[in-house]
């Protein structure tokens, strides 16, 4: 759930993920690939009125299910 | 390609969106679903390097591959 260092590109930026499913929270979703500072991919959402960013788990299917919403043109 | 008001969600984000295939220069990717002040899912890369921002097109099938392969924990 915490983000750490957001921009600083040098370790993950996530130290935990949230298992609870925020969907309807989510206003956006930022999405950071593998890199030579962290070898897992790292999912940030923002979420809506407190904005928020809590780390989600790319594995979970409520995650994968929000991000193909979106790129549906759908909300989550 | 070009970002407007990027954290100002009270219109669209994206006046136009990158045609060219930027895969290997993309360092994450951001994306808005639709909401009350804009339609559609926007998708922003910010790139390699320069960190530049850039307006992908949600509906190209490059852009939904390089989503899916950093869901799979891959590189773009």
């Amino acid at each position: 759930m915490s983000v750490s260092g957001i921009g600083v590109d040098l370790r993950c930026r996530c130290i935990e993920t949230e298992s609870r499913r925020m969907v309807k929270l989510i206003q956006s979703v930022e999405m950071f690939p593998p890199s030579a500072h962290c070898k897992d991919t790292e999912i940030i959402a923002t979420l809506k009125r407190t904005g928020q960013k809590i780390c989600l788990d790319p594995t979970a299917p409520w995650v994968k299910k929000v991000i193909q919403r979106i790129l549906k043109n759908k909300r989550p």
